[in-house]
């Protein structure tokens, strides 16, 4: 993702700590009593821009969403989305999804969203992909039973390689969908990324997967 | 398939049961007596017309391959193709995938082909499909340790489908290209659809899939 160096961002993430939380790792297993309420939390690792968190949340009242972005001068775009939209629902956190497993206990998370994830297509850099194995540890280590891992992306040599990763790791495969467009899901919330790329006619690839008890 | 009926094919069957092999159950377990030597055993369930085997058995002259496919006026084509190749590495049956079973001892075949196979597209056609559990036991219940379970087609419906029944039966995925063509896989042999479509520029899907232990 383009980052272009944005002075403000300081200031503003001082002055929205109610909407992006500088300490995450202080609500480990607190999340609920942050939203006040017993809503199931949903994850999105990689948030970007927040278009798709924000019409998540909008479409979804009842699940509480929590976007983790690394980048500073990209979550605060999101962290203004958030604010406009007025929705209690969200709450952001910057932070390296490595760093998952400090911010959230065993089931805390009910589903966990990769959208677009920077396909690192060189094999060197397999290790840095989201659906590396390292990672689906952390999401295992977070997500609640039967808590589901949805996977969007229109890199197909990202979309192979994850569906294998997926199987190895012994994650059950629930649905695939490689042309979600043309599926026609209504409820299909777009992120900024997918909306650019299903324009050109490329196909968006979509799967759902569980992890499964030993 | 489209069949066209063919009155010669019945003689032509007739005069060929050392290419269509008339009661295969009998070689259960004698197939490398039949071929005359310890090469392993490949199978393709629905060989139709017969360009995929006939290339393979070129390609790969220390494998024997066997073509399983139930209607009898295409499989007089394969097994034309077959005879003028001249290739002694390649057997014809026709019969019900469904029989597979009968045919086959447990660890006889090694690898297990299914190209274009028809995708049944309605529900509740599902088990008709080769890639059903029902048919994916009768895959397990003949296929070498490690063994692999090799998949092609242009549906992707049906592609979407067979990933997800894969992984539900346990078995493990071990490679997937979502354009095969792509990829430029100088070992891969086309069948006769595959060039139809691929020649009007529609993506192949392939996976490799095994069956893991208990």
């Amino acid at each position: 993702m383009r980052q272009r160096n944005k002075p403000w961002a300081d200031d503003f993430l001082r002055e929205n700590t109610h909407l992006v939380i500088p300490n995450p790792s202080e609500y480990k297993n607190k999340w609920k009593e942050l939203f006040g309420n017993d809503n199931p939390i949903h994850v999105e690792v990689g948030t970007g821009k927040g278009q798709f968190i924000v019409g998540m949340a909008k479409q979804y009242p009842n699940i509480n969403f929590i976007g983790i972005e690394l980048s500073k001068s990209v979550i605060v775009t999101a962290a203004e989305k958030v604010q406009e939209s007025g929705q209690s629902n969200i709450l952001l956190i910057q932070e390296n999804a490595e760093n998952l497993t400090d911010i959230f206990m065993e089931n805390e998370v009910s589903t966990i969203y990769l959208n677009f994830s920077d396909p690192w297509p060189k094999n060197r850099h397999a290790k840095r992909r989201l659906t590396f194995h390292t990672f689906l540890k952390r999401y295992e280590a977070t997500l609640a039973y039967n808590g589901e891992l949805i996977f969007k992306t229109d890199n197909r040599g990202l979309f192979e390689y994850s569906l294998v990763s997926f199987s190895e790791y012994g994650m059950l495969l629930k649905e695939i969908s490689l042309d979600l467009h043309k599926d026609h899901d209504p409820e299909n919330v777009m992120t900024e990324y997918e909306e650019k790329f299903s324009a050109k006619g490329q196909p968006i690839y979509r799967c759902k997967a569980v992890f499964q008890e030993e």
